[in-house]
């Protein structure tokens, strides 16, 4: 606390990541990351764009980008906006288009920053509960509201809402703009991006630290109407004009253009989930059905404080969030093959009391 | 103007940046890009980050790249924080200081993005007006304030205030936040950051865009005491988690490393400027003393829109304000001796009307 913060600055309860140590010491499944580098042709791109030109500033509107996103899409430049990461793609829709004065709803159990984001902003928000298994249910999202943010699949729980579902709550909604927040879209989940010329409410975001490997670099992207992407430029050029630099446009488009590495990899690690999920249910451990590149695990006897430490000690690390209803969670990334062999050995010794 | 928008997105007025043509027929000398290349240190920084960590989120405090900067000016690293180009750091700093209730002070004329920052969050604010001369006079700071905001030199005056003067400001508003914006400091001012450790209320603001010719990088970083500091952790944490990616803090940790390439390409920017306004005098140009990359000029006769118009004929961009009291000036960016050899040669045949 100091007497130069602003009383906002002193309200604030920012967002915590998850850790990211220093040392090379530990296999880290506590951040969703991608066990695989990102696609040669990213690399090559980016070590190309390392040059003179990075003296120039970069093009604000980032044309070039947004016209590879939209032929990915199968839609139009005037439907894309980028971002520094699909965070501060978000940190823009909230003032964007959500208020004071009516609430935005998202589920009691998801990304945590949302409601740091309408703190931020001085934003009205309410949580609606998810049933026993974590399931969003569309027709609780059929109430008076201002806004509504969904993750699907949803974080940390893993859960994926079905297509229909989403279209339920689109329906449902068309007064207010409708979120649907796709971080984890690629590992098995259908894009709401198909209905984004039917509905102008509906803006889609996704990124390109996980599937594309590409946290490194910061890049993030949002599907919508014309209209809503016009709002987003509106406060982002209120805020910041270049928000992506040179190489991570240069590595974004390379990226996404290789459709090929992305879909080796994407299958790698959603095979190497699945196989993981059977590995350890022997074990004693429950698992949400998960569509993303992690899984929220409970063991049956065992807490999940105690073996998140257990597992630490074991060079291990993966997310523990002590907080109701998912303090007997476990969030633990999809790494290589070899890791999660790794990580299962370390569970079979701890639960076995090796 | 949308459905779906926010009131406050209805109502904000985004800023313009200067224009980045995407072919290359121009001499772009409209904003105040350096007109050297990186250091090559700094290239290959990036080049060698280019790798496979890229799928690893960097490190959200920038410990390395605050560590730098600390040994640059002699601080510690809890004196530090960077941000992705230094406008998203004032973006920060805004509402993190100040508030609705009491006016941040600004000069009238200077960097237009200071009133955009305010409207997005709200804020009250106040322009002090500079003197006939463009300057800012430190005694007209000493009434109540909420905070204020003085670029030094200033924009797009290039008008430099002495430190005895930035010293009286701070001496005057000790109840509150000074943030002094050195976006140009390294073309022959002396920064404040001398300050920081005398006045905890003093926030110095740079940017690696201008004097280390990475605007295409966009790293910007702030000097302040560790409270400061932590206010703009706070916000940004409620933001944006990862805003700097890991080729942006691995070149700006090699720029910053690399003085002899530094002194030497601000050495070249400054004698280039110097040489420039001797070149121009006899053509009837008035201009304002700089000690930024750029000069603000008038001609005694020509309007300055026209100037404008015809040098763009010439494949020659500068900036043009049509805005009170600056719409007679040209605001030119100091490119390489040679493209200010073709700048003067266009101005002569446009006086002369060849």
């Amino acid at each position: 606390m100091s007497r130069y913060w602003s009383e906002l600055t002193a309200s604030l309860v920012p967002y915590v990541p998850g850790e990211q140590p220093k040392d090379q010491k530990y296999i880290k499944l506590n951040t969703n990351e991608n066990p695989y580098p990102p696609s040669p042709k990213a690399i090559e791109a980016i070590r190309s764009a390392a040059g003179a030109d990075l003296r120039l500033y970069p093009d604000p509107s980032c044309d070039a980008l947004r016209e590879t996103i939209a032929a990915y899409f199968e839609l139009t430049s005037e439907h894309i906006f980028v971002g520094n990461g699909s965070d501060e793609i978000l940190a823009f829709a909230f003032p964007a288009f959500f208020s004071a004065s009516r609430p935005i709803l998202f589920p009691d159990i998801t990304y945590t920053f949302y409601p740091v984001y309408a703190q931020l902003y001085g934003l009205a928000f309410e949580t609606v509960p998810t049933d026993e298994q974590f399931r969003i249910q569309a027709r609780d999202y059929n109430v008076p509201n201002g806004g509504i943010v969904l993750p699907n699949p949803n974080a940390p729980t893993a859960r994926y809402l079905l297509i229909d579902e989403i279209q339920e709550i689109l329906e449902t909604n068309k007064d207010q703009v409708v979120i649907v927040d796709e971080a984890y879209i690629d590992f098995g989940g259908e894009s709401a991006v198909r209905f984004v010329k039917e509905y102008p409410n509906l803006l889609v975001v996704q990124t390109l630290s996980k599937s594309r490997s590409l946290a490194g670099l910061r890049v993030g992207m949002a599907m919508g109407h014309p209209d809503l992407i016009e709002g987003l430029n509106r406060v982002k050029n209120s805020f910041n004009s270049y928000t992506l630099d040179r190489l991570a446009m240069a590595g974004a488009i390379a990226a996404i253009e290789d459709r090929a590495y992305f879909e080796e990899t994407t299958r790698k690690v959603t095979a190497t989930r699945d196989r993981t999920v059977e590995a350890i249910k022997p074990l004693g451990f429950e698992t949400i059905e998960s569509k993303a590149n992690f899984i929220f695990i409970k063991h049956l006897h065992r807490s999940a404080k105690e073996l998140f430490a257990a597992l630490r000690d074991k060079g291990i690390l993966v997310r523990y969030f002590n907080k109701p209803r998912i303090d007997q969670y476990l969030r633990v990334s999809i790494g290589t093959d070899e890791e999660m062999d790794t990580f299962i050995e370390a569970l079979r010794e701890i639960i076995d009391g090796d």
